[in-house]
């Protein structure tokens, strides 16, 4: 059993930790922080998890953390999560980081699109980029594992094969995603409150997303040369899922570039390249990314559709698959559900 | 292995009932049956089942059922469901029937109700109503298992210990009830239009719903007279879930009724007494029912709230529990998941 | 032309006022306050408003207030109303108070209930309750108008013809009444996130919500004797419309109690007794109050139905129809709007 | 005082045309038709219309029509439409057609993409694209008036401006689309299932859909060549409302660009182009399109979102707006409505 640990369990990224982590076999929940809420139980918030995690919520403790942990999920926010990750790693606890503090190659990088020093650019270069389909024997050696974001899990592995095969032209690329609420994490606010969301719909980081870097750092190093996109996320009525619509231009027919997709993910376990385009309720409630697309050669355009679930294949979920992977379990363990469907 | 088949397998309840039995450790779905779609995969109606299912839908045939299935769920509407209840049980398939058409004891009471004769009505002596926690010895021996209805659940195991223990009077009771769409069905008509249900609510069937009936048969078992009731439905614009706000006039305090909940129900696996009151995202996903209660001494009322999942607790969940207490598996088997809380 | 000014313009009540008054053909808004966002153009926080009021917030200035305005709307919380009705009144300008605090005939029932003094419990006796299906005589002459809670119009308006006429048993009386979550107001909370709300529904304040006293208070004047009440709010997953389900005693027959209800409100613009049973759709967007009924003779109660909006008749509405019968304008001026049925 | 005839009244867009005209204040329904519920009160299909529209439906009659009504708008289905389009116009009454059988300029287009031939095609040389921003002065002498699409509108008033000028490249124009449930009618179906759409988003008609070809058809007029675009529209699970996100690549800065649409837009009463980004609520319950843009000079693009209410300035609302054109009412005339915001 690897003995989990996980700070800042009472966000939406914790508590989908908790949650799927109450049906892993091999793994076990053992201690849950929170600065916030020290001393409550877990299902005093969240009484969903009733009979499933009893623990208290604890204070940070690095001794105590190492002392009951085999593994530390850090579900903080960025900027938070930096002196988080440096502590765990100088005592030793290997750790997978659901923040962007982790993800670039290039600490300057996380400067401009983040607006703040990284507080951790020392530790970069340990860092693995944790999207087991791209990284996954880097995955398993390395204590350093930066979780992908949401919307850049869905856009890299929808393009990437593409562009390392020179199947689409570097230029444009358009990604038009649009992601339910949860993506906006638990703290109220007016672009999160009910009345402001419930039959509207909307855009935002409009060309300015921080997203859009950590896409156009994956796909750059997949075709081999500088990649840029217009990303454009939108906000939907709706609390789960994230569904991107990609325009490329194709330098190849349709089914070349069916072929190039299904080769690509034969045998992964968790994306699908699918006949029907995706939908949300394909694939909400799964660690399943589905992909499609449409090819109008009227116009001469490729029309990629793909979907997930933001708060598993584009966060906790992947970030259990990482862990999965680091200690040596079967990648599907714990994370086999179909998507819900109703 | 508990071989399984399914009547009405592209229905809402028999979709759930597949998506549930593929993580269920010691049963497999072996046949899955549609009047209307054999010969088609199911995931072509449900892509979020991929990987999952990979069945194709049949056309009726009981002798492939009996050569195949060690039980059947027959998931079809009243009525519908008799001549298959007949058919199975002839040829000595166990079922678990997810309809009206075995929950009554007294067959006038069903046709009075559904405003058509039983079909099944010289049936009904050897079914067992499938409520584990008032059945569960008689479920395990019985191959003709009489799942319960969503709403009748709900009020059901709310009620029940106070009536039997006499701790609330018999009359009034007032059951107001809330439930998801799915609680419709998937047949497209004018009440389960969007546009005709966001941002909408309802009553329906006032006086009339058919599920008074079947609460009443049970309450009047349990006090021991007949129990009348008040029952409103309503049609929330979700897709899961029932939430029941019950009226009673107590005979007791609020520590008796407490403590008399909490007796009925400490050994139970899915059924939850919690001291704040019961939300729909507290049980959406789980097969749990959690109950709550405020005890207004002002002017002498107890307020019951109850909720579950209409389609676990409330149908397919409630399902397999009972296939569980019937092949001798443990009773959480495949069950015992949190809820989704997001 | 009525000059209106508007206390609290930013608040949900607040932006509803200003949205139905831009159509109101003889009255315009002259002024705009705002404690939190002076300075700022009301459309910067409200684009839909764009073209119908260029206005900018302004701070509280009583001179000012009383130089360019005829009356006054004031919708701030209950408790910060007090001070501004004190000083509005002092003044001599008419107002129409959306809160709380000049609803009670006796100030010790405001704070049994509302845990706080009445700050004004010395204007009371000047103040009319602002139900103009009751007291509209009154309101023609009142400067101090109590604009009436959402809940409390749906609940009284249902059975006040029916206590006085004696058709109903002065006990039990239950409502059970579900509302959208613009009735939890504009200020983000764990309450109204979109990701708590959407796809829930709960019950709160079961037993010890605010309005039942004020039901109550209503209910006694009409019924001439002491009335109590189980009230039970719920927040629906829908932004407007409130839906009472409501469980009385009937002690005459379904023709009598409808004659009843119909006599009641033949002559009522916003009040309509309806044969189907009111659905919020039916009442959204517009001034209205839809009544319906259900008799179960079977078990011996009346269950009555009533749905309107909580912004429209149930606050901003409302209080302009009060503004109109003050100023001796047509009653439905502004207001004769239907439903925006989808 | 116009007097109106509706056929399809009992659609949405005839209900929406029913509920806008009753705030008409120089236009009146004098009758409505439907081919399915003749003899039936609209009332009973719609409550919420109570007072405001106490007609009967009535079967298809020409001469009733021809006597009853100075102008028709006829909200069929596209195919269904032309058939009265042609009898309507044979009897010399001016019509406003909601459905696409009067759209284009080339029969041809029409069947190639609608897949059936154009019924009305001898009339197509004499009606006008009703599309006032665009065609004012033709539509003011025209009695045969085609009312545009809803996706169409949205996406041909964001970009005819700065395709006339110049100001973009004529290609690649990509417009992502994102419509609510009212657009796809009021037949239930599969698609338009609360509880298919509830929680779910999807793209459909990918490279398809049969708007592509009008805005392309007004586009190519626009800019003097042929203009070819990704259309691609997707269903939201919110009732009204169309946001486009539109991608181009500019031939001119920022300053050129905005200057170029406010100029474009500076008298329409009903057009406004808006700094901060538009929402869905910004617009709903209007005739109003929101147009806004950002400028990406990093990847060099042009994105552009606009906002309308569909079964408004996307429908029902615009045909109003035609017909006051047609009859030399005010053009704003029943339509200066504010968004809902709420």
């Amino acid at each position: 059993m690897v003995r989990v640990g996980i700070l800042g369990a009472t966000g939406y990224t914790g508590l989908e930790l908790v949650r799927l982590l109450s049906a892993h076999p091999q793994a076990k929940v053992k201690m849950i922080v929170s600065s916030t809420s020290a001393g409550e139980a877990l299902t005093a918030q969240a009484p969903g998890l009733l009979g499933h995690c009893e623990l208290a919520l604890e204070a940070m403790d690095i001794a105590q953390i190492k002392a009951r942990c085999d593994v530390v999920f850090t579900a903080l926010p960025h900027g938070a999560s930096g002196p988080a990750i440096r502590a765990l790693h100088e005592a030793g606890v290997p750790l997978i980081d659901l923040s962007a503090d982790l993800r670039y190659r290039d600490a300057e990088v996380y400067a401009a699109w983040y607006g703040v020093a990284n507080a951790v650019a020392d530790l970069l270069p340990s860092a693995v980029y944790g999207l087991p389909e791209v990284y996954r024997e880097q995955i398993k050696d390395c204590d350093l594992i930066a979780n992908p974001g949401c919307y850049t899990t869905c856009s890299i592995l929808s393009l990437r094969p593409l562009l390392a095969a020179g199947l689409i032209e570097p230029s444009p690329i358009i990604i038009d995603a649009k992601s339910g609420v949860t993506g906006a994490g638990k703290k109220p606010s007016e672009t999160t409150h009910f009345c402001e969301t419930d039959g509207s719909f909307n855009a935002y980081g409009v060309t300015k997303h921080r997203h859009t870097s950590e896409i156009e750092q994956e796909l750059s190093l997949a075709a081999g040369r500088e990649i840029l996109c217009s990303f454009t996320p939108h906000l939907l009525p709706v609390k789960r899922g994230i569904l991107s619509t990609i325009y490329a231009t194709p330098k190849a027919g349709a089914q070349e570039i069916g072929d190039c997709l299904c080769a690509a993910y034969a045998n992964e376990p968790f994306v699908r390249v699918v006949e029907t385009l995706p939908e949300l309720k394909h694939v909400v409630g799964s660690n399943c990314l589905h992909i499609g697309f449409a090819y109008d050669a009227r116009v001469g355009r490729l029309v990629l559709v793909s979907a997930l679930d933001n708060l598993i294949k584009g966060a906790s979920g992947q970030a259990i698959q990482n862990m999965n992977l680091r200690f040596d379990l079967p990648e599907t363990a714990g994370l086999d559900m179909p998507a819900w469907t109703l």
